[in-house]
């Protein structure tokens, strides 16, 4: 497949690098000289995978060629990349973590949203690796009666090549789903983070539970800005849960035994956790129809394999082994 | 010197383990005839540490040669254990994580609070590790004008001696401290694990962040909740504080341009967290008193040896080499 990927940071660099490595080709481009020159570099590299990559002077240039282009830019750089891209009639997708307003933005062109959930908390080429995707999860955006099936298929068959689990979802409700798994504990680790602001006793004896608590909260403001801001509605409703919680947590260390109230509250949060992730699980074949593919995905299951015949993979015991 | 464990559970175990390695004459006792068994099976494996140690039937025999009793039990357990030691006239400690009510339970004993701050998800004398204390800060509690300063001076010691950072502070302190760094974050952990509840969708995306921000909500809701109900008020200040900094972020996604508002307020907490935990530090001496030691730990310190000499570390940079 010839693919073009604008935007060389860690996701698209580590998807340069993971489609040349299965001999795709491949042409990236970067709005930064700095990074384009990092990843013409890499590419001459003696121990560059496999064909190695082009890398554009221009977005025109890059896509010139290309079957299919991703754009690995931060949402707020997607209203100009998309404008480049006017000429451009074939497969878009994206990476970018809010899927609601990409679809808005691209209304009317050939689009498939999608978002893999790997990152790091550095986000430069630098840092972009060729086994990023391997076991992760990618969500490709299926809106029933408006993408078009056959291009969510081909980019599935792609994606799941380097090793993602596919995971079909509508924009809505990776959207929902991302707020409480990305979205907000950024906010929440943020949150931490400021509790050991003037007093260096409390960051002396913070260990292993402030370490991980506030782990993501490193990440540079901006990126988590443009995360929890482009996903506002979603975000808002979700840390209106967490508030909820947290009063509920104030009240019953009020309550006349605290021990007790939190005891209970607390035991249903440690079920889930300990559950997670989920272990095992059943291969499933799936058909190529929407709907069959996002009950897939509600039920916290991914396609493996989208060749002739998808295969997924959701969590339970298949009870016709018993 | 010859010291009474009581409790071996991770902590109460570790230090056995610790102390034996270094030749103490060390005694344990736990009210669990299956974790005394298993301490006894240990202390006679070949490959068991140091002297190995004596495991005794009952409190009364676990003390009765002992210059130095550590309770390593819960706090619900306390008042018990210590209504057993009514006859002891030695030094008493414990490792319990909130310091006030036990200072206030063992008022008129010879008795210094501590708190190592490490821990594991597993909680039993089978995850007992020798080395755990191997650079943990290990607060020794300090009441000017309370507390006998070579009984404190003799614990530190001893602490230094198995690799610990000994962190001098009041109860008040501490307490307040470990709310903002343990107990507040234990509660914000839970708060994030409950949003996947019904959810398969989000718990199959849920990665990196949601991962290590919810790591220590698997701990069990009893201990959780002993540790933030023990502690009530601090964390109930703490909280307040988490919960007005989460409506600020709501309010700043509810603002007309959420991304530069959320830009702006995640600076600072970014900022905190890239610089901990402090890199460096310099080396000083201590004077042997009280209001010295406080000072070390408020600055962000610890002693790391409490021979002679007392010898500390402090976060900074030496003017003197400049």
């Amino acid at each position: 497949m010839n693919v073009a990927v604008i935007g060389l940071g860690l996701i698209g660099g580590s998807l340069l690098r993971a489609l040349a490595a299965r001999g795709h080709h491949v042409t990236g481009y970067d709005v930064s000289e700095a990074t384009r020159h990092a990843a013409a570099e890499a590419a001459a590299e003696p121990g560059a995978d496999g064909l190695g990559w082009r890398v554009a002077a221009d977005i025109p240039d890059a896509v010139a060629d290309a079957e299919l282009v991703v754009l690995a830019v931060p949402l707020p750089a997607l209203p100009v990349v998309t404008a480049d891209l006017a000429g451009f009639t074939g497969l878009i997708t994206d990476v970018t973590s809010v899927k609601g307003p990409v679809r808005d933005l691209l209304k009317g062109r050939r689009y498939v949203g999608g978002h893999p959930m790997a990152g790091k908390e550095s986000s430069s080429f630098l840092a972009s690796d060729p086994d990023l995707f391997d076991g992760c999860a990618w969500v490709l955006c299926l809106e029933p009666g408006e993408t078009e099936l056959d291009d969510w298929l081909r980019l599935a068959a792609l994606y799941t090549s380097i090793g993602a689990r596919v995971v079909p979802a509508t924009a809505d409700e990776h959207d929902e789903a991302v707020a409480r798994i990305s979205h907000v504990p950024h906010l929440l680790a943020a949150a931490l983070s400021g509790l050991i602001e003037g007093n260096p006793l409390a960051g002396a004896l913070a260990a292993g539970s402030f370490r991980d608590g506030t782990r993501v909260a490193a990440t540079r403001a901006e990126l988590i800005a443009a995360m929890c801001g482009g996903n506002a509605a979603a975000v808002r409703r979700v840390l209106a849960e967490v508030l909820d919680r947290l009063e509920a947590c104030d009240a019953e260390l009020a309550s006349p035994d605290p021990v007790a109230a939190l005891t209970s509250s607390l035991r249903r949060p440690g079920e889930l956790r300990r559950a997670w992730p989920v272990a095992g699980g059943v291969t499933v074949r799936v058909d190529r129809e929407a709907g069959a593919l996002l009950n897939l995905g509600r039920a916290g299951g991914w396609l493996t394999d989208a060749g002739p015949d998808l295969v997924g993979q959701r969590p339970g015991t298949d009870r016709n082994d018993s």
